[in-house]
């Protein structure tokens, strides 16, 4: 985690102040369910929660563990110090680390995914404005960096748009991957504790009880949700891509949004850079490098071995963090990006029209010319404004040959860019439900 | 793809036969629409579907595309040889190459998902039957390594059913992700086909129309497809790692099923090597391996570049086809694992009934014996066993001072396994519906 | 490995005749080595050099390994079958299988790259030829896409050829790494076996004997291989980038190499598309992605596990391949790159010559303008050429504020390229060693 | 960078103040070699080394940056605070940002190798010194974790030690490619910097200067770097798997130090798991993780764009940070490490002499039973053992048909664990020069 590509709600769930408030809620949930099978006495169990408004001294438990060597102990002597030992003693009957720990770990993770979905509803919020406002916006497509066929602009963004709503079915998707809990104990027999507390606590918390744990939750789960988050990521950059091109000097199609006073380089106009998509492709990578490892995590020795921790205190963290800040990062620079609607139009023409070649040839072929015949009237016009910069429709025009079987007014209508854009409504409509 | 890691009918599905025929019947379907739409004639239309039960010719294709150095084009010319050139030029009008590379593409991974669904149901099958055969098999639980508390052999098989499970519904959720369609033309805008043709098209095929495409199919749907795939494999990985351990031997609680003829070393009748599941466990991570790739993949210039072509000639392939064998070789190995519960009762003996220490320490403080009294009582007679080799039951016994607060059927009580295998019935009704 | 992207060397050295080739000459080479020690007779390993001329039987073998299931067995008895059982018995006495296995994966690991780094002789030297060519061609510098300062092509080959020189001396590191062989049996402490017949072996076959093996050879030899691969391919895709930036329509200072008949789209002479280095970007992620398997591969369980084979099956051969493949592709593209020296100076003049702006303002603060108002008067002439398309030199030769300090002259040698290209030829030293 | 799993040495590398301390080294020594060629004034380069026992005021840095939003001039001007405008003025001339950053990151690389380095030192000794002490120390050698034939414990430490020695050797080819520094500006052409001062500032850091940069220092060499700290990573897993296979409950032959209070569960003595092994195969992962960012950084755009900076910022301190600690924390499991030779040679006997079973079959034949006989013959009696935990020398010693042909003391001297270590001081000169 980089503070510079942070955000601090995000930030906030990986404190240990978040995390020892959890700890703390799945002790005293637990304690009531306890209660209510009759293990421990009800007014324990409602005693233990006179520490909920309590701020637990993260150094004071740093101390501790500094001696126990264990941080959950180290927890449940600091909370003994709050409740009172007499209550205190009640806690955690039964339990092991890892029923706090994972069930915890999972409750941040949600709470991050929840996060990561309001940024994925504004981010997609921003393409749509934008994909409407350039729906009609048309711009040269490209295929391998050259000029194809016009598209728009809006497209662009439409593309994008739906895209990254997949990308969210698929966090929601693996939200419910981790939302679960267990309290299952030792080697998750619940030898010691009733599967009756595990699913109080999961209730409360939000979370399903997972259906069989070992000592840890099986993380197969983690696996499918970080992976999710690399691909969200790979789409981040395939905006990021988009972007950094249309910046680049020759295309200048759009620009990342400078404020007044920040416009790059006094001395030189030109030198904005897109420095927020560029910085976007490295995030992208560091969210991605996190998916092998959390694959590498499932294969745990047994009822659980302890690889996994050192993985996820790092990844857990770092990448929910960074794709937060990434997201977060797209949706500005598509809400402010700086489109050249003219700049397009003079993109798309830089070619004198040739982009239109191919409906000027089936034009040719429909009107009865051999396919042969055809190829050779439009090569030798394309070929004149290939290499001598001459315009594609005036050299038609002044083809007696090509005259000979389409009018002038059939000619024009060949450069039509409605032809282009006709189908927009029809590709908005399935995109957004409406054109 | 290595010949020996492979099974037939997911190679077939990866064959130029295959590829030709999918080709074939996107032309043809697509023929159809364009001729209910009246864009070309009826009659030329049916006249494409004469070719549906030909034989195309591989090799022949191969000899065109030398020449044309395009695969598209061969093959329509091939078609055009057996449907006939008049009835040819009514072929792919309007369309591009990638319309139908990538709408076939999405049917191989498609077809291929349905044999990996279809491998899981056999897999799952196996790991219910092996389950419940082994509900109540005690065995030691072991965390770290060490053991910790008793679990069942049953427990095992339901906690990698449940995982399987899981990733079942995961790579069904990654089949819906991939059975789209695209017919959109040179850059999507469906400037030279109308899309009613996809609809047509994917109709007929059993895929849902992109909403919005490019030139190609967007790739983020692959990622997510192949990430799936790697959750997948590193399943298999948790499952083989288990056996390998199990196998080992100074454990030997299973083994993997021999043959009678094949009996490993016959000189070393100990020498059964685990080698499936080692296998198992390298073909986990060149599953894996393409998870990153098809990530890459996603972030493609403008309208479409060529860099995921290659990738996804080797990972549509290799990928599928390795976890197609992974599954089915896994299934065997679960099927006819050799559990000896003989192994598990002296496994779970070794350490003398230390395992059920904790169980005493908490008699001894629920008989109001301090915690710190308790724990010298427990420890003292633990060392014995830990150090001489004792039985702990029989040095608890002859404690006087556990004695004065435990009868002997009470120290007795507290070795019963019972108390670890009473709530398996729970835990089954959780994952299978049923115990 | 796909065939359309191997050539036929490479692909040799994995087939089943080199591989049974490469084991005969380990079994024979033994067979000597242990008649000089005495342990077998000199006729008899004589005689095994019999079969040094044979053709193995490859569908022969596989007959005899479908019974036996085992390859190295099954190549010992068709041995038999050629040089006689009296003297095949005394062939692998005391060795184990991956003695062979391992040592012949070297060999053919080291033959590989022997190829590799003539393939990157190949590229060295077109690149270097390239420089030279184009030592002088002024071109401007982009960083971050957006125009910079002038440089030359000559450089940009220059720094790929460095790159490339570096990656060819890692190779020869990597190759060294994997040139050893171990024939030191079943756990490897030549037990059964003498330690010189190892050394016998492996000076006979070019190796190194491994110092210490156990049943394998270590495998984070393969590990820093496979890695140093993986870098070369992240290279190869630094120059296919670069290729691919240039070619793109608005950009067009260099062309990958079309034939006469190649000719892209006849009707779009615009439309030749970077197809060769975009194919190359995507093979380099299949290279890439060989490395972390091969760094899963190094922790094997105690003296050996098999979990290695499958994944060294693949990339062993893939991973080569490909990175054969794709250098010597990259090889013909950068001999026969079209470059547009006209089309570079266009780009570079398109600002207006707004590139030279931080010299003109370097040279106002020299002339004794204060930082603030050099800064003033650069950026309003500046603006006139970004907002309006004017020159840059006829506004600063206009306005009286610059020319009160800078006389006309002053002002035109502010624009002389020369100044950017003065010390190519010591950078041309530093890396080619001469200018 | 998580701060348990750090050490202050390396944490300090990454630090704001070292890094701005670095800063000043270069900026100042590069005005020495600017005073030199005379283009600035020799005593206002002097002046500026008043800064050399400045502590820089990192907060005050900040604060500027959040005005300028540049990090390298918020320093700079900082700096000015500190030798006076008067000299400041002469610093940074003709430089870019990158040429002090870049150089700036490899020095902070570079010092990084050299604790690295360090660390790999005291690992070698501790493994060559557990080796001594346990060359001859009895053990079961295990492929595919089943019992194979005998080794000794030293050559087990002895095998790491020479894997580790190979990664040291790598480490120092990694560390010498990235000891290069750049000033060479804005696109490496020099043209506003004399590349004397390039030479001048590498030679007193002790960097090379980088032969031809553009804006910034090709990536490949940190590819590369960071590659080599993956194959690093995954040795140290392969060392940490070992030991948590020999720490188990069944095997028990080693076991991580616990200290007399540390003593696991007090309750269950047993209860000593390999936490530290098993975090190291978690930090391996972490480890690995930056290989695939750091060759996707590689393939930067033209003279460079800034993806590759994120993706630094933090691989740069984690994976050297992770790695210090991870060699650190394994050098003291291996120099503690508690062996029991005891445990090893019950291991060894536990399949009451089978693991000699080949030694027989073999001597049979050569005492010309046939190879069909004697394979029967060690058969039977191996079966007895397999099957009735019965005593293989005892077996044979009964077996008519053996003592027909060997007698009692040729079958006693097959048991001979010396025959399997006759080898081993062979092996010890090959890896440490000496036995």
């Amino acid at each position: 985690m980089i503070p510079r590509y942070s955000r601090p709600d995000m930030v906030a769930i990986w404190s240990p102040e978040s995390k020892f408030r959890i700890w703390f809620e799945i002790e005293a949930h637990a304690c009531d369910a306890m209660a209510d099978l009759g293990v421990i006495p009800k007014e324990n169990a409602q005693a233990v929660w006179t520490a909920k408004d309590a701020q637990f001294d993260v150094a004071r438990i740093d101390e501790i563990e500094a001696v126990t060597k264990h941080d959950v102990i180290a927890f449940l002597t600091h909370l003994s110090e709050i409740v009172g030992a007499d209550n205190a003693r009640f806690v955690h009957q039964g339990m092991t680390s890892s029923d706090v720990l994972d069930t915890c770990f999972n409750i941040q993770l949600t709470r991050a995914a929840d996060i990561l979905l309001a940024d994925m509803d504004a981010l997609l919020e921003a393409l749509k404005r934008r994909a409407f406002e350039h729906k009609m916006t048309v711009r040269i497509g490209r295929s391998h960096g050259i000029h194809a066929e016009p598209t728009t602009m809006g497209l662009t963004f439409a593309r994008f748009y739906a895209e990254m709503a997949r990308n969210r079915t698929r966090l929601q998707a693996a939200r419910a991957e981790i939302a679960t809990g267990a309290l299952s104990g030792a080697v998750g027999t619940f030898a010691n504790i009733d599967p009756a507390i595990e699913e109080h606590v999961c209730a409360q918390l939000g979370l399903s009880p997972e259906p069989i744990s070992t000592q840890v939750i099986p993380r197969d789960r983690h696996a499918a949700f970080f992976a999710t988050l690399g691909v969200i990521a790979s789409s981040i950059e395939n905006v990021a891509i988009e972007v950094r091109h249309m910046q680049r000097t020759e295309v200048l199609e759009a620009e990342e949004f400078f404020s007044k006073g920040q416009k790059g380089s006094s001395a030189m106009p030109h030198k904005r850079n897109p420095v927020l998509t560029e910085n976007l492709t490295g995030l992208a990578r560091l969210v991605r490098m996190a998916v092998v490892p959390a694959m590498e995590n499932v294969a745990l020795w047994h009822e659980r071995d302890i690889s996994h921790s050192s993985v996820e205190r790092n990844i857990g963290p770092d990448t929910t963090v960074t794709l937060d800040f990434a997201l977060s990062r797209l949706t500005q620079v598509v809400d402010k990006l700086v489109v050249y609607p003219d700049q397009m139009q003079a993109n798309l023409d830089k070619l004198g029209g040739l982009v239109h070649s191919q409906r000027v040839l089936l034009a040719l072929t429909q009107k009865g010319v051999s396919r042969e015949d055809a190829y050779a009237l439009v090569q030798r016009n394309a070929m004149k404004v290939w290499e001598q910069g001459a315009d594609f429709m005036t050299e038609l025009k002044a083809d007696a040959d090509v005259t000979a079987v389409m009018s002038v007014s059939e000619i024009e209508e060949k450069f039509d860019l409605g032809y282009h854009t006709k189908n927009v409504d029809t590709i908005f409509a399935r995109v957004f439900g409406t054109a």
